[in-house]
């Protein structure tokens, strides 16, 4: 294919508000082009490299046995009611009013739809279990588009559904896309790990994201220093305290209650400086609303409360941070002074809090702190649980090992939903017996576009991008210097010939312009191979190859050429 | 690939609803179903089939130059005001109020988007030619969405756009597609012809369709009995009237002008009854407002006023019908007498009119016609003009011979733009001298979803679809009866892999069904080669096979089983 009739058009300035690496390498490289805040077009280049991604996936997803279809991007608004979901999803949710008047929303995701349609198809046990899957267009109203396309309010994903009829099944349903996924992200050259996550707005049980690690990556990912544990922070657990300091604080002996005036110190760091305490040993009590009622959650002053954990152990469907009026109105204090001594809601203790003693906390009065604070003595929580988010050092769930934090961009989300839609949407098959129970689901998705801007921030240098073998819009750019020689441009057009016939996927550029913007342009794309035609080639028959990675570019005989080109492919790492 | 694993789910029935063929038996076949009016879900057969179509469109577009890309569905509002479509469009446009507050439609067509596209581009005339296309979905609120997957809500597109330095070069860009339209409907085994069109809303000065010729047409096509000629009925111009009439006219006398009273006939065939004339005697005038002036269209009686031939002829960029009051404040009268002596409005007369001598037309007074009205003498139009749809049997624009009409599906649309975007969007080049002049664009769709609906009506009969060799979702079905046998189920299974080794791709009816059930599915599917493994297969080591064209099946050896089935699939026609 020549550059002249390919429409790649690069650039040698990023967006000024580009951040992500990807998001500049991929605008200057002329893969893509923003139309509006997180809509963006993909320009011929964009789209191959797309189209690499969904041959992988499709032939992955073929392979663990489920089955294509295309379901429509616009669903009318009352099968999201039958889910609660129109409400859920809120402002992320584009809905229109069409002609007739009815409400449509353009699906975010598509359990409503495909529920509907196995629920209408009248299936018994024997047809299960059904593996679905579609390569579609999903629109997201966004608070924040950015990073190019990785946040975008439109963009293409693979979603896949599982029905199964019974648990062991969606088990295996789940494992089986489990397993593609890692067989995916691993052809797509991605630096990725599988860590476990929070289900949010799906819902379900278990869920995993693959998260392909990038300093771009909107997610916080807490990786085991030492074991294979790797989970989101939203999701993260934390690993006991080690014995010995619980039992430290058994034997700690407990001082006196004491009010101590703290005038205008409200927030943690101040009060600590105040009271000349360090922040460990300063409890913070967070008051959230759920419907009508209050529950304060207790965490030690340098943690933060983890609301989805709160959420689970006070068991409720939703929760709010109170307003700093309810806050005076449930505690009797304003907002920085609140503490669980007298505190007349429900209380739910972090477990590092069980263990501290003679602890500082809200006197629930203005410019009020108490000291030497203990609980089972000055106050009792309902309940002890994890309820705070993991901190880098925090001990492992699984070995107790300190972990660290990463950054992670999500480019794949599996969940076992369980019954949460056939319940609701009565999708139900007849079992053995001839009775009607609801199918077990499972869900998969993977960002399509996303997974694109995923491996650029994985493979790129200073100069551009650097596309692995998989994934590359095309694996070989015949450079020719200069265009306008009649004697090199046929040398050139017989290379191409040559490279294609070998089946290799070419890109020449045949433009009339100086070898220096080419070979920077040719960086800046990133193919794998490149083969520059030019007065040597004329002169003394040789063409040189350079391979993307690496610095040298070796001669070779143009007789040689696609022999040659094959030995540097097979020698690339992936 | 297993039926069992694969959703189809066949019915018995179709849709009450369903009036056309390929309606009817896309349902019964499992090959899409309704989520709501207008808007379907692909299940895997129908997706097969749509992907085997997209496939043919690539390589012709390929082919023949063109470059795909992926433009976004949502676009902002504004784009669409800067051509004045987002008025023009009108309820078709879905519109929705994003959470910023900013309006976005869903693109109906993408030429404001791809000309956007362009103008940032800064290209000079070495960059043109460009042919840009992409497969995508569109969304459009039909007032009337209907015939299953042939008037929708959203569908799948191929559509492209072209821009050239010049007039010369949009002609060669628009004949090259044109050129590729015409292999991809011979691919698809589409009964079509290509049509001379009206632009409507997209514009532009020259257009074809390309018509699928089926009784579930929703447009009216115009072929000449004895020449090549074929036009929209919306477009299709009518032959010169006969010298002979003429003359004929020319020679007649005029009688006076009288008066005659026709109480409560209003309609032509009320007033022709009265008068004791034919339809072909009456003058009819037709009023419509063009902003706040109006324009009176004489036509015979017999004949029907082209809207957009009238537009065309008075120079107007909109018109619409007059309005009963609108009438009676124009001319005097009410409707049903209208007639253009002394009518103070502009008049255009129709051709079929300039021949007419002593007719009948209103007297733009309640109960009032005339009699023996001539043109020149009683009232003089401004012009005459071809302004009347074309009717069976009128005479061929190109040769004279009558017409006839005939219904078809609009599958592909190729126009001629001009500078119809890129100049009110400021789309401009660089030419030879360094000047910035508008790009010469040319816009070319395909309904790849329409394409489906259309080879079903084309290639059908009572038991079920007739799938040609290109769209086929497999080529070959293999049938194992009775389902349960363990000898029979392992011949199948050998079956199915020899097939798939010689490269067929094969589905294999699995299931546990009688035979009836089995090969009435396989009529109704329609795969073309069908091979049934049965009892015969278990004691006599024969298959029987069948090709969907033929009634009689022929046993076969099932050692020769792939090069039996290769004759049968080369002796298919297409």
């Amino acid at each position: 294919m020549r550059w002249s009739r390919s429409f790649i058009q690069t650039l040698r300035e990023a967006p000024s508000d580009a951040e992500a690496a990807s998001h500049k390498l991929m605008v200057r490289a002329g893969l893509v082009r923003q139309l509006s805040a997180g809509v963006y077009s993909y320009l011929p280049l964009g789209l191959r490299v797309l189209e690499k991604i969904k041959k992988i996936v499709r032939e992955e997803m073929d392979r663990a046995g489920a089955v294509e279809l295309l379901l429509p991007a616009m669903h009318p608004a009352e099968l999201w009611n039958e889910t609660g979901r129109l409400a859920a999803y809120g402002d992320a949710m584009i809905k229109f009013t069409d002609r007739k008047g009815h409400v449509n929303v353009l699906g975010p995701t598509h359990e409503e739809v495909i529920t509907d349609l196995l629920r209408n198809a009248n299936l018994s046990y024997r047809a299960l279990p059904v593996n679905l899957y579609q390569v579609q267009v999903k629109f997201r109203d966004e608070a924040r588009p950015r990073f190019g396309i990785i946040r975008t309010r439109e963009f293409i994903m693979k979603d896949a559904y599982s029905f199964d009829a019974d648990g062991a099944g969606l088990d295996r349903s789940y494992q089986a896309m489990y397993d593609a996924y890692m067989k995916i992200f691993t052809r797509c050259g991605l630096v990725f790990r599988p860590v476990e996550a929070d289900s949010g707005l799906i819902g379900g049980d278990v869920s995993h994201e693959f998260m392909a690690i990038a300093p771009a990556g909107e997610d916080q990912v807490l990786l085991c220093t030492t074991c294979r544990y790797a989970a989101n922070r939203e999701k993260a657990e934390i690993g006991r305290a080690r014995e010995t300091i619980r039992q430290e604080a058994e034997t700690t002996k407990l001082n006196s209650i004491e009010e101590a005036v703290t005038p205008g110190q409200h927030t943690v760091d101040q009060v600590a400086a105040y009271l000349a305490v360090q922040s460990t040993d300063i409890v913070k009590t967070i008051l959230f609303r759920t419907g009508g009622e209050f529950i304060a959650a207790l965490v030690r002053g340098d943690h933060e409360v983890n609301p989805a954990k709160l959420q689970r152990a006070a068991k409720v469907a939703k929760l709010e941070l109170a307003t700093p009026a309810e806050i005076e109105k449930a505690s009797g204090g304003p907002v920085g002074f609140t503490g669980p001594v007298g505190l007349p809601v429900r209380v739910i203790g972090d477990l590092a809090v069980q263990s501290m003693r003679n602890f500082v906390t809200g006197g629930n009065r203005l410019d009020l702190h108490l000291k030497n604070v203990n609980s089972g003595r000055d106050f009792q929580p309902e309940a002890w649980a994890d309820i705070r988010y993991a901190k880098e050092g925090d001990p492992c769930p699984k070995c107790g090992a300190p972990v660290r934090f990463t950054t992670g961009i999500e480019v794949g989300h599996v969940f076992k939903l369980g019954t949460k839609y056939s319940e609701k949407m009565k999708c139900e098959f007849l079992d053995e017996q001839g009775k009607r129970r609801p199918m077990i689901m499972g869900c998969y998705g993977i960002g399509i576009t996303r997974i694109a801007a995923a491996a650029i921030e994985n493979h790129h240098d200073e100069a551009g991008i650097i596309w692995t073998k998989e994934l590359a819009p095309y694996q070989v750019e015949v450079v020719s210097v200069k265009g306008k020689d009649e004697k090199i441009v046929k040398l050139a057009e017989d290379a191409v010939a040559t490279l294609e016939q070998a089946g290799f996927e070419v890109l020449w550029d045949d433009r009339d312009e100086s070898p220096g913007v080419k070979f920077a342009d040719a960086d800046l794309l990133g193919i794998p191979v490149r083969v520059t035609i030019g007065k040597k080639s004329a002169e003394a028959g040789t063409a040189d190859i350079r391979v993307r990675t690496k610095p040298d570019q070796k001669p070779v005989p143009i007789m040689d050429l696609a022999k040659e080109v094959r030995e540097a492919w097979n020698g690339l790492e992936a």
